[in-house]
């Protein structure tokens, strides 16, 4: 008898459902719901006031999240025919970090009409960078008290993350702060409200909150330097008890289950992170093979059995990704986002013409002119830098560069180059965890970039001097979540007993590998020489122009500094 | 009784008069008449063969410069009714260095049939950049030899100038140097045109052939150390007898008075430079003031009663702008191209429509969108090397840099970074001249770039810290030929007797100064300062990651090395 699992994954601007096949991974039906308030980084979708945000911030509505479970997975059932009582298990994955404050109910506190008005009640979506002050001050304190956590995080940690964001709320909104029973990922409110218990996942945890399976959450007194208020953050507003993946959290709610269409009771796995979610999915259940997912940003995983201080990772965390495993994560903050940057604002009107007139959406027009040059014939290099630097410098405020252009040069000329830049970003990260006892032996590859475009992929093969494999499912992490509900629904019930025999049976690459080109090869190893050097000079301090300009910016445009 | 000058000013691509009243400068007609073969960059303009040119290639059709005087000073008489007569005074200004190889009758020996279909026997335009290899043999020999005249071009000959082209015909096609009775500049060739009298004029052979008042030219021993056939090539193939601006070269002959409708006997001035006839046409006649012509590269010209060294100038030359100074030449060879560049390779479909819908052109449009910015807002630095950098490091090679770009950054502010990039550049080349005892007290622009930009005048200012003029005159070049075609004539035929007489009496100013707003210029400092930084690190050795992209990209494409 075929049974099947449901993953559904919150990206950015929606979030989609797949249905699956839990015997081979087919996937039988998917839907996707764009949500209602999108990202909400300018003033609060409020009907009877206007609240406008800062420029750094970036809001999401909870409730868009439920409407996302309420339209999509009765969408798949409805076109699969799949009977409900045959999906025995339910998986989740989110962007992160991605948190809100709730009432002890579990209530998101934008909910709540006293505090709708205050943007610090809504979700933090993981791209709100308002909270850099508080990054600072987090990083100063651990370096002056000594914090051993601080180098499972490459010495650095993110206003993405966490305590970032939940230390802008009590500096900014201390009435926010003092009314939040709970303070929560995303992806752990969801995971509650499909099953009306609260759970904590080691993923986000781990990578983004500064939590270890060995030694917990920093303590108490850690907490207390930042603000003597936030001293027992962990136990008034968070929790202890942290599940690994795979774990089951709970079956789902009579609500959730009218919400969905599935049966009450199905077994839902604890939340977990998109990006993490999606390599066991691309085949990964052993060390040394690299996962990117290539999208707007890019996402580097890498699994160890071994524990070591790489600096410059956004972190790792033991058990992160898989049982068994350190997972080493880093990141490339400007990817897809680099190209659509500038085919918006840099692609004349010639170029526009020409890819309609052949049928081409404008990226493959460029892509296919750039395909045609030999390595280094257009004489560009480029830092990757236009949305600063994730990895390995943990610096936002870095910016882009180009470098080397004429009066011959050309869109697809630079186009090239801000992908080959984005690939030597890459090979900095790969060279960076091989120096420090990680080594990669090989790449697999998921996301629409990589999907798309043989010429990327080509690139990074040549430049990282690595093969690259391609993800057999275009929804990638969907299809990891489905995995992980079926490990929680577990053997017994027709699920799996591992993420390990999912993956086996449920994950596939496509039969497509780019191997490196060994005479691009070469000229690749000089001009990343060169890009190292620039991104040294540059990225480490011995020229802040970066900086200054940015200084200058923020002042001539009032921005808090 | 009104007196008038004629002054022709013989463009890249086109070829322009002006008829002016002598007594204040009032143009009473002008007309244009483009090249018939314009620049000749791809093959010969050849009915019955083709003859392929090299990447670097830039000629000209000397033909077409007497179809000019044929066709634009007819024009003018006609449609101003001038009486012939009462036209006492012709000057004319040339772009330079733009060379060509004559019999001894000053027939152009690409005229001669045997030599019509040889790249070599036609003129050899300004922008002709082929002749690098020479370039660099006439520096490697000079410093081997330490000759004494190299420090007056700032350490460096161009491949532009004369003898690089020289030697250029020499290597390649030594039939045509040996055929060539003359070498000779096209200026000086359309003077012998019009007068019948061959005469070299002190500017171009000061600025562009290594010829000085006090020493003349090299000496037959260093010719010879480039090439033993090249021992004699003054005495042999040019002239020693070389004459200062506003000199009488001769009177108008019967067949170029049949040519332009003016009387026989006619004063025809010395030829000149286009930037340097534009001095006085500019009312600068005395120390300190600099003149920029701003078109598709700027030209900087300063007058100084004192002989220094500077570094990185494209040159001094006693006499060479005004009798009595030293006049100092620089300039920048990407200015308005870098602006054209960008328009016609960086700015996206929308820009174009606003454009349109406001019925302005597009770089109205980026001036006014850049023009609301405040100095610093928008967190970006450029290098103007889009094609080289011609004053202070005098290096074709180096590449054009942007930095600081964020997926937040316009087009408007890339064009504004470009703009303010050149006005760094121009500032190095002040301050560069103000450290070897040249001062600048104050700025007059023209060209069609100032005329055409109250933003770029004021960045200008800001920049350099000091005020901007701009000429009334929205042909200051063909004015300043036809002023030197009035002291030609001399104060007793009703002309002027010297050229600072001419020029208090026919030169104008605008009424509108663009004076340095303090707020910006103090932002201005700090950008400068990291511009400078840049300039050095990538300009002068520490990091030549510019050189090895020119390298890598030469090799990819086959270009001769």
């Amino acid at each position: 008898m075929t049974r099947y699992a449901i993953g559904v994954d919150f990206g950015s601007e929606s979030g989609r459902a797949v249905l699956v096949d839990i015997a081979d991974g087919t996937v039988i039906a998917w839907a996707v719901r764009p949500y209602d308030h999108g990202v909400i980084d300018e003033r609060l979708p409020l009907a009877d006031q206007t609240v406008e945000l800062g420029p750094d911030w970036a809001l999401q509505d909870p409730d868009d999240y439920l409407r996302v479970l309420q339209s999509t997975v009765p969408e798949v059932l409805r076109s699969s025919g799949v009977d409900p009582a045959d999906v025995i298990g339910v998986g989740i994955d989110f962007t992160a970090c991605t948190m809100l404050p709730t009432t002890a109910a579990g209530t998101p506190l934008c909910d709540v009409p006293a505090f709708r008005a205050n943007p610090h009640a809504w979700v933090k979506l993981w791209k709100h960078h308002a909270a850099q002050p508080e990054a600072d001050r987090i990083n100063a304190v651990a370096r002056s008290t000594g914090q051993p956590w601080l180098d499972r995080y490459g010495g650095k940690i993110s206003s993405e993350w966490f305590f970032s964001k939940a230390l802008q709320i009590l500096d900014e909104a201390p009435e926010v702060y003092a009314a939040a029973d709970r303070l929560i990922e995303a992806a752990d409110w969801v995971c509650w409200r499909l099953t009306g218990v609260e759970t904590r996942n080691a993923c986000t945890a781990g990578y983004k909150a500064m939590w270890s399976k060995r030694d917990g959450f920093p303590d108490a007194d850690y907490f207390a330097a930042l603000d003597p208020r936030m001293r027992n953050v962990i136990d008034t507003k968070m929790s202890r008890e942290v599940l690994p993946a795979g774990r089951r959290a709970g079956g789902l709610s009579a609500e959730a289950a009218a919400w969905t269409g599935l049966c009450e009771g199905t077994a839902v796995a604890v939340a977990n992170v998109d990006a993490h979610v999606a390599v066991p999915a691309a085949t990964v259940i052993e060390a040394g093979r690299m996962v990117m997912i290539m999208g707007t940003s890019t996402c580097h995983m890498v699994l160890s059995r071994e524990e070591h201080a790489v600096p410059g990772m956004c972190g790792f965390v033991e058990d992160g990704i898989l049982p068994g495993f350190f997972g080493y994560e880093a990141g490339q903050s400007c990817v897809g986002d680099h190209f659509a940057w500038f085919v918006e604002n840099a692609v004349p009107p010639a170029y526009h013409e020409e890819a309609r007139a052949r049928g081409l959406d404008i990226h493959a027009l460029l892509q296919d002119k750039a395909a045609a040059q030999r390595v280094g014939e257009f004489g560009l290099l480029a830092l990757d830098w236009w949305n600063g630097n994730r990895s390995v410098l943990v610096d936002a405020a870095v910016g882009g560069l180009i470098i080397g252009a004429t009066l011959a040069t050309t869109p697809e000329d630079i186009y090239r180059a801000l992908i080959e830049a984005t690939a030597y970003g890459t090979r900095v990260i790969v060279e960076t965890l091989e120096a420090h006892g990680v080594p990669i032996t090989d790449m697999v590859a998921c996301g629409g970039l990589a999907d798309k475009s043989p010429l990327i992929m080509q690139i990074y093969a040549d430049v990282t001097g690595r093969p690259f494999r391609l993800s057999a499912s275009e929804q990638t992490p969907a299809l990891g979540s489905a995995m992980f509900g079926a490990v929680a629904a577990g053997a017994a019930t027709g699920g799996h007993a591992s993420i390990e025999d999912a993956s086996r049976a449920m994950a596939r690459l496509q039969d497509r590998v780019f191997e490196p080109i060994p005479e691009n090869a070469v000229t690749y190893d000089v001009l990343y020489r060169e890009y190292l050097r620039l991104h040294d000079y540059f990225g480490r301090g011995e020229n802040d122009v970066m900086k200054t300009l940015r200084r200058l910016r923020d002042q001539a445009s009032g921005v808090r500094v």
